[in-house]
């Protein structure tokens, strides 16, 4: 198993040294998922909010989210994300619907990007909630995970969730 | 139904005009749900971190967090959060562990605290997978919602996942 | 003339001491008028960025932009704003259009919101044109001023431009 | 006429994916105009403020503006700037005067600091306009502009107005 | 003695509950004395910085970091300060000089604004060394203390050092 | 001597230019000193806050305050950390205790981390006063010094007190 690498000698939390780490392309993707009601997506979809979509807010949040990681995860490095972006869709369910939320984010570094793509999609699914919960407070962010990374000195990695 | 009411007449976002709402006291308690191995488990139980507490640095993250809520959700008012503390309590589950997160935020204003709560939980499931994600990348945050909230016009709520 | 109040007795800027202010109901109105030709224009209209709207982005980026004033701008007071919101209207001037944008923004304090105003307005403007500078990087912040503001013991400002 | 960089297929705002662009030498100048009244110039000049001048709570603003661009421009990528500076200048107008804000930034890296001068400049006027309103709420940001930027791929550029 | 009030029952640290507490009138006043070589004190005063002024920055960015306290620190409740001022002076010591720094801050709310000023006078300090350090990288920050506090239920204090 | 590299030739306050310096290896260590009564030594070693240990509030906020140098400290270039950590230890002095903090923070850049390393070393001070001035105003942080630093055209530098 590996060692718990955020712990110094004295059991305290480190900022783990990267400087002798390679620079390498690395890439993250993360996946939050929302469960709403039929009456929420009906209505998001039959245009009780005009012109609006929430996943622009979500999107827009998840963004800024990202760029904000080092400043919210207090063992992150602060990185010089090269992109960042998003894809969202609506999945029936047996009760209702869930929003699927992807967040891809990018760099070129010695410290892979996973906390920010975990970090993004949880502010888009966050941020989600915000903009609907004055039509239903019960939503659930039903799961977060890492889907993918690549880059880095331990490999690529996919999750066996969706192998 | 409830209207959307973060939206203006030309259906982009608005930070709702809340100058006339009345000032009560209020709370929000949210939860996370992180899934991990018996391995990880194992690993944080057994020292392999020595005095090092992961939970100890996702309470500290969550409530850092807390206070940041109007800066990451883009439509959420700034407030003046009077109080903030975490539960965290471990659950066995059919192939590993549950770690149940509880953020309480409280309140005096003329918006409530929902948000703080939900991100206050988010950000501290977030940490927690970082300080440990060297042993383990396969977490799950499997579930975070808000479990109750009291004050304000629309009055109290509990979700029925807990009732 | 009023004095500068920004200003100690040493010559070097303070955060004016507001204690014994009277706690009144305010807002203020800012705008932007942003230049741009008739291509970028076009370009917008005739859905050349599809379904997207530089003016969403603009507006959730003024409302973010009008709650971090006080870490912006180095002597305003930390101000708990009640209420943000924008409109936009593009008109037909001689070489091209100009974008047309207002912020409003409402608190109930002891002092005012202008600045929050204006740096609403202003982070709306710089945030269009990097939405459509890969189009066009001639594109000119035209004009930025208060519009107007009440409440206070200054009482109401009406910018003799729009009288 | 060149695409609009900002959107995805779906028509929602990304972070660019710059991750395959060359690191070369950037620079970016951009100027705002702010007009004043005689009342204000002459207050300025003759001491109104004692020791204090303006410009430099104005200077200093607009150095720490530039290094928050990607915090408060949603779609900007973060930047490790490697210098930041200002000129400022009064010129004589017909009914009073202009304060002439040049911001400077420098940086070596895939994307360009256009951004991060026009904020700058903004930034450095809103903190003149905030020095000064005590005296005077009427004055304009009468115009914010890209003056010339050097380096990238899409080469040198010098804005008409200044040709 | 008094407890130690910042620890939940769980040896970790919360946010404190104040949401009972009195809003008062509160002050306090914190002080940071920087000793420096008799060689830099000749070069501030003898104009090789000609008309800058190290004390303007320092005292700019002390006002900065008093807003900035919940952000730093991290179970400081969000307080919307009401004033910020400094004072400095230099007085000889044997070896060279010490300027002493002395914050005030104001609030009317249910906590106190004791780390409010001492992270403006720490923060002040810290900018007057990043100024000068081209000069003189030995400065010691010799000495930072709460001088006094008024208002809240634990009354006024005033650090013995200064009685 | 050295000249004073902040100002401009107008004498105000620059971010320097180092685009054209070396990129090297940095690493910087600061020390702050926070003297303690005997009865606060005690309570603390005898664990009257339980499981509760400032220093691990302490390290965390350094480590978030050693990445927000350049967003406290006005003219700091931002810079990419590669690893932050802490070291502290309790010492009898006549009258009660010293604690001693060293922070150690490294980057390969074109600029030092001494400023990082000074203002994490005093985060982690005035967090330790907080958590622990329920207990007793009167703590002392008596010394903050920068006591070593590697790289960088200007060579190595050990703090005299130290040697």
């Amino acid at each position: 198993m590996s060692t718990f690498s955020h712990w110094n000698e004295e059991g305290r939390p480190q900022m783990v040294d990267i400087s002798k780490k390679e620079v390498t392309e690395r890439t993250a993707i993360a996946q939050s998922r929302v469960s709403i009601s039929n009456e929420l997506y009906e209505a998001i979809k039959n245009g009780h909010i005009k012109k609006g979509d929430p996943l622009q807010v979500a999107q827009i949040a998840g963004i800024i989210g990202a760029k904000k990681t080092s400043d919210i995860i207090p063992m992150c490095h602060p990185i010089a994300l090269q992109g960042t972006d998003f894809t969202f869709h609506y999945e029936k369910n047996g009760e209702g619907y869930d929003l699927i939320i992807q967040a891809t984010v990018k760099c070129s570094g010695k410290t892979g990007v996973e906390m920010e793509a975990l970090t993004a999609a949880s502010i888009a699914a966050l941020t989600f909630y915000d903009m609907c919960k004055a039509v239903d407070k019960s939503m659930i962010i039903a799961e977060t995970f890492l889907v993918r990374k690549t880059g880095g000195k331990s490999g690529d990695f996919t999750h066996e969730k969706i192998k």
